[in-house]
């Protein structure tokens, strides 16, 4: 079992494993003895037996699976859960699941009885190499991603690859499209080894895994120790997801996340070329190695005005024009002072029509 | 002006005054350069004039006075508007109220956006001696108190008394019976000041308000620094509120929660008498004091078993049993072990009947 401490004012481990028993043994050194395990229809299914094993449950909510789940909605049906399994200040909560599920529960979480303990589970690509660390909560409102949230960290995190080896190809993508993006915007070998070993990853070697877990974890752990709360240097982890943000909005959440953000790292790659930060052999390679994993570099965009009106809603706009997350070079990033509209739009129509 | 500083994680200052002006001199300070301001329709009548003094306001909610509103709707009637404003992560919220505006807006502030900064200006006795102070924030929830919060602390509190001369004479004693649980929970001289200084108090003397919001905000500053996160010291405020919540709850919020706490203050008094933390005369001046200042003492409960219910469902519950904060002499106070539920009961029914 490999370790990551994320030394934050509250510091926690995230452990990475093949081996969902070694969960049992983290839940009893923790002192975890009454536990309110949150997960989603699909991973509730499969892993049920898994679920039943874990002592000293007071109760289970399974939401519907998805991103249309994350809303204000779901988190009063945690709440009700909660209150009706007699859940008490001495209650951890378990997630279990992607991204969906992490985001709800802690939110929840953080909120009840003004702070219950939480463990993430995260059963994703995408949630054990990203969503899971670093703390943040939140579910979408009035169409606005992440509009509501807290900052709140768990009691450690438990990352075990099996899960990956059950993901639909589309949902193991998904993660990997925030794979490829912590490559690029603070390297640590990633990118090489990605470009070595895409045909190990797609077939889901569990050492390939634990690899790749266990350095977007360090690199994810490292930006966050620097800036908690998300006031400067953890903007870098954006790159894509300006752009990707609004996508998702504007096809009404019918794309999944890693889609939406590769297509928005091309065109942020793109818009960081355009202002000297990489070379044009940077940006095709970046473009290649999307489009290699099997992951989208473009999609039909018929109100490009519509779009950027998305754009701008984004949560991370503080004025009149338009921070952006960019990489510069391979392996670093930096984040952009305000562009301006045009040259955003241009940028867009470029990249994907419209 | 005096100043009480709160040495919390994130520490910040209680200002105290009997000039509204001040106010704007401290959003310069602070570099408050965007504001929304939540409020009640109560106070946004009363003082409106000087609400549109206050430069840089870019939203204004204004919600129905009471308990009643104290929900998540209320909540999300204030992200809707937070939204329609165009608010950022620069805006700062001040809540304008009592202590049902300051958990709402404050709870609304820690989770828009991850949080933007609140600065209370409360504006009852009740919320300037206690609930502006300590970080928490909440609403009720499936009936039950406060079950859903944060903690969250704000940029800093600024006290202005004369708020105090315009809260009608119930209103007004409401937050005397917070004032007198701090005398009996922790005195530093309070005890002897309300024992002297009753007529120019309820007469609303600005030197008598001043000197006794400066004492409360001392008192609370020193005890949240001591537990921050409510896990131990702090629930020492907790006198006569296990009863008192359930009261509340009982008459379905139709009393406020001064009168509420008063005669929970009268039966966990008791009770500490029946335990013998203090004796027979403490017991008989406390509930004098509470008496004459014009608070209730006692109240119908026609169905004790469901009072029972509720103090059982009450958050502070971890096991079967129920715990107290219970005076130890005048002036100092300790958190029973658990206690038996017939022995509550019958202090209950000694007390007020049932």
């Amino acid at each position: 079992m490999k370790e990551v401490k994320v030394k934050v004012l509250k510091p926690y481990n995230i452990y990475i494993a093949h081996d969902f028993n070694l969960f049992k043994g983290l839940l009893e050194r923790y002192k975890c003895h009454s536990l309110f395990i949150v997960t989603d229809d699909t991973v509730y299914n499969l892993y049920k037996n898994y679920i039943n094993q874990i002592p000293n449950i007071i109760g289970v909510t399974s939401i519907k699976p998805g991103e249309g789940s994350k809303n204000i909605n779901t988190v009063l049906e945690i709440y009700n859960s909660l209150i009706k399994s007699n859940a008490n200040k001495k209650t951890t909560m378990v997630a279990m699941g992607g991204g969906v599920v992490g985001d709800l529960a802690a939110f929840a979480a953080s909120t009840f009885m003004r702070g219950i303990r939480i463990v993430h589970v995260p059963t994703t690509l995408m949630a054990q190499c990203d969503s899971s660390i670093g703390g943040k909560t939140g579910f979408d409102y009035n169409g606005i991603k992440n509009i509501i949230g807290t900052f709140y960290q768990p009691e450690f995190v438990f990352c075990d690859v099996n899960f990956l080896k059950t993901l639909d190809k589309r949902q193991f993508l998904n993660g990997i499209a925030e794979v490829i993006k912590y490559s690029i915007v603070c390297d640590d070998g990633l990118w090489n080894y990605l470009m070595q070993n895409k045909r190990g990853l797609l077939e889901r070697e569990s050492d390939k895994l634990i690899h790749v877990v266990h350095q977007c974890s360090k690199i994810k752990a490292k930006i966050v120790e620097e800036d908690e709360f998300d006031n400067d240097k953890r903007q870098i982890l954006n790159f894509g997801h300006t752009i990707g943000h609004a996508i998702e909005s504007y096809f009404n959440f019918e794309i999944l996340h890693g889609e939406a953000i590769s297509i928005g790292m091309v065109v942020e790659s793109y818009i960081s070329y355009q202002l000297g930060y990489i070379d044009i052999s940077d940006y095709k390679t970046i473009v290649e190695l999307i489009k290699n994993f099997g992951l989208p570099i473009k999609i039909k965009v018929d109100d490009v005005e519509k779009l950027m009106e998305y754009i701008k809603k984004d949560k991370k706009k503080i004025n009149e024009n338009i921070k952006f997350a960019l990489p510069y070079n391979i392996g670093n990033a930096i984040i952009t002072g305000d562009l301006k509209e045009n040259f955003v739009k241009n940028a867009i129509k470029y990249c994907i029509g419209g």
